[in-house]
C-alpha cells in the first residue's frame, strides 16, 4: 500500500499535478484517498522525503521541493503519453494529411533539398474531450509516408514512429505566443486573436538528422510550460531575442 | 586571433543568437568580419568543432550542433546580464518601488505569514532603447527593502542583491501567453489584448526560502525562449496541465 501512495505521488509530481512549493496532501486527506491506515501513509512520504521529492515533516506540513526525475523525454514529445500519465484521456481529431513538396522554411528547418516532398498533418488535440492544442507537424518524407497507412485517429502517432524504429532523440523547443487565427479560434473555440500559447519544435535523430518539425498552439488557460533550473543543473532554457 | 574568433562564436551560440541547426557564418563571412586570413578562421572553426559545438567540415557548410555549455543560471535571471552578452544595450525604466501587505496569491508563492510586507516593483525593460518586456516582482521584505536605497535605473538589481550576500540559487518558472492589459499595451506599444509571452518565475535561496517571484510579460515579436532537451540530459521541460 505505502507503495502505490509514493508511487502515485511521484506521478503527480513528474507530471506537474503538483508543482515545486506546492503542499503535499496531508496525512489525514491521503489516509481518506486510499482508505489507508497513518502507518503506510507516513511510509510513503517518508520514502519521498529520503528521495528528496518533499520537504517537510517534524511538524512542518509537506511540501513538494523538487521536480521528479522530470518528465521522460518521451512524455514531453508525445502528447498522449502526457496526457496519460496525467490520469486524463487524451484525444485527437484529424483534419488533414497531405504530402506535398516542401515550403522554404520546412527545407530551412528540416534541411531539406529544394522541392523534396514532405507529410504534413494538422491535429487537433483533446484533453477529456476539450480541446487543448492544435498541431501542425511536417514530417521528413521517409518518415511521414507511414502514416498513410496508420489511422492518426487512434492515438500516438509518436508511439507508431517508435515501433517502425523511428526514434526521435534530441529535441529542440521555441516557445513564444501568437494570436489566434481563425483556423485557432473555431477549433480550440476561443476569439480570433486571443493569446494562444506556442511551441515550435524540431526533433533528431540519433544521428543528428531532423525527423519533424512542429508548431503547436496550446489553449493558454488550460496548458503552460514549467522548467525549473539552478546554479547547479543548468538547463538548457535560453531566452532569444529576434532583432529587428 | 583564432581564440578571439572562437569566443564571439561561442558567445553568439550561448546567447541563442545562433541557435541549434543555424548555419554558422562562412569562413569568407567570418575572413571578412575580422580582416582576418583563412588560416585563422579555420583553426577557429576547427576549435568549435573539436568542442562539438559545431558540424559541418570536410565540404559541408558548418551548423550549430549543440548548444554552448547553456547560457549561465545567472543570465536567465538577469535581463541586464542577458541582453549584454547579446552585445546589446539593456536598459529600464522603473515605474513603482512599493512596500505593502502581500496579497493572498504572493502570501501562497513566497510561504509568507498573512498581512506580512512585501517590496513590489514595476519596470519597463529595453533592448537598445526599445521596449522588450514588463516585469513585476515582488520581493521577500528581508531583501526587497535594500532597493530603497538603490537607484532600480541604474542597471541590474539580480547584481545588486548578489552584492548584498541575496545569492539566488533555484528558479521555477512557469511560461504561458496572456492578452496585454492597459498598462502592458501602453508600455510596450502593442494593441490591448495582443499576445505576450507570460513567465512567472519564483526564486529561492540556497536553503530553499523563496526570496522572489516575478511576473515578466515579453513581447513575443522581440523576445522567445528556446529549450533544448535529449533522452540523454533528462531537461525538467514540463508541460502544465489546468484542470477546469
Amino acid at each position: 500500500m505505502h507503495e502505490r501512495i509514493a508511487t502515485d505521488i511521484r506521478r503527480r509530481i513528474g507530471s506537474g499535478e503538483l508543482a515545486v512549493g506546492d503542499a503535499v496532501p496531508s496525512e489525514s486527506q491521503l489516509c481518506a484517498q486510499w482508505s489507508a491506515s497513518r502507518g503506510p501513509v507516513r511510509q510513503a512520504l517518508a520514502t519521498l522525503r529520503a528521495e528528496g521529492l518533499i520537504g517537510g515533516g517534524r511538524g512542518k506540513p509537506p511540501m513538494v521541493r523538487r521536480q521528479a526525475l522530470s518528465q521522460p523525454f518521451e512524455s514531453f514529445l508525445s502528447f498522449s503519453a502526457w496526457v496519460s500519465a496525467l490520469g486524463q484521456t487524451p484525444g485527437q481529431r484529424t483534419l488533414e494529411v497531405a504530402r506535398r513538396p516542401a515550403t522554404q522554411d520546412m527545407v530551412d528547418a528540416l534541411h531539406l533539398e529544394d522541392g523534396e516532398p514532405v507529410v504534413q498533418l494538422l491535429r487537433l488535440r483533446l484533453i477529456d474531450d476539450k480541446p487543448a492544442m492544435i498541431e501542425r507537424t511536417t514530417f521528413v518524407d521517409s518518415v511521414g509516408r507511414s502514416l498513410f497507412d496508420f489511422d492518426c485517429d487512434s492515438g500516438s502517432i509518436y508511439a507508431h514512429l517508435q515501433s517502425l524504429g523511428h526514434d526521435m532523440t534530441v529535441a529542440r523547443h521555441q516557445i513564444d505566443a501568437v494570436a489566434a487565427d481563425e483556423t485557432d479560434a473555431e477549433l480550440l473555440g476561443v476569439p480570433v486573436g486571443s493569446p494562444l500559447l506556442r511551441e515550435r519544435r524540431r526533433a533528431s535523430s540519433v544521428a543528428g538528422e531532423p525527423i519533424e518539425y512542429s508548431d503547436d498552439r496550446y489553449r493558454p488557460d488550460i496548458v503552460s510550460f514549467t522548467i525549473e533550473n539552478s546554479q547547479q543543473t543548468n538547463t538548457s532554457l535560453m531566452r532569444r531575442w529576434a532583432a529587428s
